[in-house]
């Protein structure tokens, strides 16, 4: 590893981002502000916001949410302390245009990541380009990370780089790893390219805390998490959780972790309906390896036909769907109740 | 590892006696018998039942459970299928007896554990003689595992396959292992004995099911967990999640995963108030090594006197208490409360 960007570990929290998916999208002023003054008060390094799907994706297709893009965005800018907590937003070309990073920049954004399927990384070209031209950190993160080799995810990393990130890294989106197979990802990517290696988890199978520490190990060096593992499904990897077992591994982060606790005691409080759960759900569609974000849809369009969810999930996973193809949740659904 | 009393990898189901300490060991016939049927069905080969502190534990201080131990064995008993599930029970000396354990072996039960504090192998010597003259299958288990080394583990765990247990394990009490922890303990005890080596896990720090596999990977044969979680505090390793992430990586079980998941949807329709949580008073609790039972009067005495709950924790940790000494934690809340 060379020079980097970022000195030390950071732990980038996607509460008031990811987060968004559990309830759909429809977090408000008061939510946003109480929980980016508690984030920030702990030292927490990045605070990410926006919709779930990121900058642009408020929709019919993938759900409105209850705020635009400017008024989230000013919120939490106006409720992090300066030179504690970057704000960070997230985009998935298509959803989002260059548009929507320009005008991010102008309500504050720091850091801007930009969201890729896992063999797509070449998408992410031009949108890394225009962050770098505003001046603000260029990240890109790979999409649906366990669809692909260790192999084909560095050389995705490596291109991305080349474009510009300032950080590059994969998503566990559909909570499928075990802590070996992030190794072995996180280890190629980090031989691949000389800029910080992120890693975001989910828990559908209980080992978001465990693999990002396997990250970590293996050399990555800006770790997702939000409070309680608010997120779609079975949830992120925790974020106060994460932060204690970091500092017990002898890992620094900047974060207080007695200040963190009272900040995920907001997020529990005024954020969520209740924390994520690895019901039985959850845990089919981490094994199946499906996007974590369909459970919703999926639980609604089984429930509607009479179908086992279970089984919809094994089937989405067969057919490797990718996040963005949820209208095929209904095809499947449909192809079961046929079958059965 | 030579030969071996149980053949093939044990997942050891505590739901209905650990997951017992989340209800205020309340659970009653129809329940036990719904979650242990269901069990059954899925192939789980050993159901543990009883109070959560285990027979005889029903008390004024430990709390009294709903039903007696009678009642609680000959319902699960009944529930069983004979040849696929054997029933297990628990016992720390003191608050069982001699008269209870020969109680159970009328009611059938056929595993019986005896657990000690970590460094007291000592007092499951005569107890565990009379479950082998009674023809059932002993094991010793040693509770807060934390609080000493990997070398006197091993020691203890050498004595009670001495005193003639067919299995030796440890306790994560507290919830306070990481990964690397439990490979140094499990890999001591299985170079020490040569009997089946038993694990059990707790979630504080979300590393149940990442820790069970680093006992199996140390080479323990017998890993507890309970239906989604079900348990004190944080909670137990997850019985499902375990028996998915088990067979993903090559282990054999003997379990349905498919009838497992209905069996923990059962558990959390009929047994739980709602699934466990790493909140921060679980996840301080875990951090500071304090058995996570202690969570429910903790946290009335803290609220009570006007304490921080985390302080209690962390005072807690720093005495070093062990379980049984409950009363120790009016004491600490009353210095707490002068001290402030």
């Amino acid at each position: 590893m060379g020079s980097t960007h970022i000195s030390q570990l950071t732990v980038h929290d996607a509460t008031l981002r990811d987060g968004q998916h559990a309830v759909q999208h429809q977090l408000d002023v008061p939510q946003l502000r109480a929980y980016a003054v508690a984030a920030s008060a702990a030292g927490v390094p990045v605070v990410e916001v926006g919709h779930g799907n990121g900058l642009g994706a408020s929709s019919r297709q993938i759900g409105y949410a209850r705020l635009d893009d400017t008024t989230m965005l000013e919120t939490v800018r106006n409720a992090l302390t300066a030179g504690t907590s970057r704000m960070g937003v997230f985009m998935v070309p298509g959803w989002g245009t260059g548009a929507d990073i320009r005008q991010a920049a102008d309500c504050g954004a720091d850091v801007v990541r930009i969201a890729a399927h896992c063999t797509e990384a070449n998408v992410t070209r031009r949108h890394l380009g225009i962050v770098r031209e505003l001046g603000l950190e260029a990240q890109a993160v790979l999409l649906m990370s366990h669809m692909t080799s260790a192999e084909r995810l560095a050389e995705e990393c490596r291109r991305a780089a080349e474009y510009g990130a300032h950080a590059v890294g994969i998503m566990d989106s559909a909570g499928h790893y075990l802590p070996a197979d992030v190794t072995e990802r996180i280890g190629a990517i980090v031989a691949a390219v000389d800029v910080p290696v992120i890693f975001h988890g989910h828990n559908n199978l209980s080992m978001a805390v465990a693999n990002s520490i396997a990250a970590v190990e293996a050399g990555a060096r800006c770790i997702d998490a939000c409070a309680r593992g608010f997120g779609a499904g079975a949830g992120n990897t925790s974020l106060e959780v994460l932060v204690a077992v970091l500092h017990r591994s002898g890992h620094e982060t900047g974060i207080d972790l007695p200040t963190l606790l009272r900040a995920a005691d907001i997020a529990h409080d005024l954020l969520m309906a209740g924390p994520p759960v690895i019901d039985s759900v959850s845990l089919a569609s981490g094994l199946a390896g499906v996007f974590s974000g369909f459970k919703p849809r999926v639980l609604a369009a089984a429930r509607a036909a009479g179908v086992d969810p279970l089984r919809v999930f094994a089937e989405l996973g067969r057919r490797q769907v990718v996040a963005g193809q949820e209208d095929l949740i209904d095809e499947v659904v449909r192809s079961l109740k046929v079958a059965s």
